[in-house]
């Protein structure tokens, strides 16, 4: 953002756009504090009047410090609020759609860029594997910058992976696996190393909970990520509570993000308030900063500027922490450290059984399928309470046939079912009402049902030294 | 704060008072939004209501959240707002009286005890030593709970001393000597542990530096430090940058802390705005965490309640970075995070050559001795510079005599003469005209001279080795 705040302003969106003025207005005060020339100053109020403008023009009111334009108007269609508009920040998520978020705007809005037909392809030929079904089915659908990962890669030039989660006591639903099945797909066909952040301290701010309670989460929570199947000596897990008192580069990154965040900026983007406490304040730095390879000197040789690509889990039940405007904060600021800015990869919501409307919740144990549910358990949940595109009796299921955009079984296997074939074939016998919402949710279960008992089976064999040794701070099978 | 928010309540500055509505404020919110009981919300409540009378009552003006009363009544006459009123906050010190900040007053606004005849005297009779000539002047002149350091050392039971810096580029002046002075003294007579934390993270946020100057700087300044006299096992020194990235103790007690401080509360304290960084905003926290033994686990074999005694040093030309509302935080936060609240010692400002009035500054090199300064600077800077209470002519002298009160060479002198008897001399033959300002600077020329050649020699022999030594995390000659 700071690199170049002229180009194309009509191409961001409300909230980009406000974020350009408050910065540029933290410029102006920064330049007049520091008695700078006075052309210099002029240049930059001048820069502030126009992005205040441009903020104008797109937003139809005027900019107010602090009040970011979350209920604002889409830049896509310029008209004013729709009832139907969906609401999105790293807390909240909301849709008042069945058929859940509209991905499209979504992408308008975060100024980010579609995984297309051209994309998908290219990462084929780079390499030389069959795209994830994540990607065939457009589950990982928008990106920054993943163009400049591929074009590094092919000049033989590497890049390290990043994703994580933040450490809770609740077994993890099948949702939660997504952007670690990903993740681990991602690091197989490119074969690079990976970093995965257990936000212990994030738990530790925000919950009632000791620092030994929420550290012994992130390694219980360690199991199920090993379980996914990672390889202990491409990976390297964290938890922050314990990494930052061992990493002589990890806190360095952090003060260094530190520095160039404002409290103005964190409150437009995440929503604090002045009675937050100055850890949750603080704490986006300490996501940040695993963006920067020289936070993990170990791994990366203490080499500064190795580029890291980020699978970005949109995680409906824990309000999306992991979401966008963590890491597009950080691009912001990446620049400013002489660092690069880190790529992304969006993932789409993982819907609950009673559907895309709803929220998730790990206290509902009905809300989604569980990795410790037994098989009798997928059952019942899946037959009680998967959200049915299917009509009301089986004479209008034949008549009219089911509606899969809503329906949730079918979104799941669109999820789970690797067979693309099949996919199909069930989408047109459940759209032409040859298939019934029965019938449809046994696939389902017999899809979920083997793959929870096997990742149930791997997670029996993932020991404490296990986890011990993927969270100790060493070199990787990579040379840097 | 928080253990015993009821009792004495018109002991307590406008500024604690005020935080402590604020604190009950946060305290009922956060009742409510946990659904606490009702009866538990209206005791709460009933409190927040009896401390905003409270505050009314000692300030003659409605609580307002965000607005501390630091240009308020002082509790200790009722009137209003005075003309000569010392105005004092972690950034700032100003005083329009000659004879620099009247310190009866500060205590009562600090809500600190004086230290008077009978604690020097019982430090005395712990010790069996003289007490430091910096007691015995009144140069440390303020304290909180140092008599319960002393009941707990009376029973055998140990405690340990922290006291810093932040690190500059610019050489130290005698005034920077004084906490460090006074520090060895008390380690020497105790026999105690010390931990001196180098704020080189503090630096770097605050002004234009790279994290690698700001260490540099931190081990530089470490050897005036050392040069000081501190006995290497039984000391250790460390940088934030250095040490958070190898302690398994110290970032834990950070996000402690910071999860127990809110931004209004340091907004409050500190006078940040919502265009700080986000760094500033939390660095309080990293401040206060070696005030906590289990930031040295190394040290104190990972126990965590040994308490803490802060020499706090108010330090003019650095803004009083080291002032008091720093640790008046960190004592309310303890017993929250269930730590034995840390002990202070508070010493009076050094003045400028020019005066208490004027404001000692590192790039004016005439406002204080530094301690790079030869024999013939040191020679001519008192000469020209040291602001005399003496009268206009020599005659006017004899017959009036000199003021001690505002001659900045007698005030040196307290601070830097060992002989009670020669001071006592010198003020009366002063005081009586008998001695001449040229007399008086003469005396105090002599007394610094060799004291700063004999610290240049020692500095000489601190090597890049014995920086390093201080800097290791390790056991020290003490069993804990």
């Amino acid at each position: 953002m700071a690199d170049s705040p002229n180009c194309d302003l009509k191409s961001l969106s409300p909230l980009q756009l406000f974020e350009r003025v408050t910065e540029q207005g933290e410029k102006v005060r920064a330049l007049k504090a520091g008695k700078a020339p006075k052309d210099e100053i002029d240049t930059a109020v001048r820069m502030l009047l126009s992005l205040k403008q441009s903020y104008k023009t797109t937003t139809g009111q005027d900019y107010q410090a602090g009040l970011p334009p979350k209920d604002l108007v889409s830049i896509n269609n310029g008209t004013t609020k729709e009832e139907d508009e969906d609401f999105v920040d790293p807390w909240t998520v909301q849709t008042s759609n069945a058929k859940g978020v509209d991905y499209d705007k979504l992408i308008v809005r975060f100024g980010s860029s579609k995984i297309d037909t051209d994309l998908i392809n290219r990462i084929e030929r780079a390499t030389g594997q069959k795209p994830h079904r994540f990607l065939r089915r457009g589950i990982f659908f928008s990106h920054r910058d993943m163009d400049q990962i591929l074009d590094a890669y092919e000049n033989k030039k590497s890049f390290y992976l990043y994703t994580g989660r933040g450490p809770s006591s609740q077994a993890l639903h099948v949702g939660h696996l997504i952007p670690f099945i990903f993740t681990k797909w991602l690091q197989e066909v490119f074969d690079v190393p990976l970093v995965i952040q257990l936000t212990d301290d994030e738990k530790y701010l925000w919950k009632d909970l000791t620092t030994e309670k929420a550290y012994e989460y992130a390694r219980e929570n360690a199991k199920d990520i090993i379980a996914c199947g990672f390889d202990v000596n491409k990976t390297f897990m964290f938890s922050d509570l314990d990494y930052l008192g061992t990493s002589t580069g990890f806190y360095k990154n952090i003060v260094k993000v530190q520095k160039h965040v404002t409290f103005n900026q964190v409150k437009g983007i995440f929503g604090f308030t002045d009675s937050d406490c100055i850890g949750k304040i603080s704490f986006p730095a300490i996501q940040a900063a695993p963006s920067f390879s020289s936070s993990f000197p170990q791994i990366f040789n203490g080499k500064e500027n190795i580029q890291c690509l980020i699978p970005c889990a949109i995680d409906q039940a824990r309000k999306s922490y992991y979401l966008d405007p963590y890491f597009r904060m950080t691009r912001d600021v990446a620049p400013r450290i002489g660092q690069p800015k880190p790529a992304l990869l969006h993932s789409v919501f993982f819907p609950a059984l009673q559907g895309a409307q709803t929220k998730m919740s790990a206290s509902d144990p009905n809300s989604s399928i569980f990795l410790t549910d037994t098989p009798k358990q997928i059952k019942t949940k899946i037959n009680k309470h998967a959200f049915s595109g299917g009509r009301d009796t089986i004479e209008e299921h034949r008549k009219y046939g089911g509606n899969c955009d809503v329906d949730v079984s079918f979104m799941y296997l669109t999820f789970f079912l690797e067979d693309d074939d099949r996919l199909e074939q069930l989408k047109q016998a459940y759209t032409s009402g040859e298939l019934l919402t029965g019938e449809l949710k046994k696939v389902l279960i017999e899809t979920l049902q083997p793959l929870i008992a096997a990742h149930q089976e791997r997670r029996k064999q993932v020991t404490d030294e296990m986890v011990t040794q993927f969270m100790t701070p060493r070199k990787l099978a990579f040379e840097f």
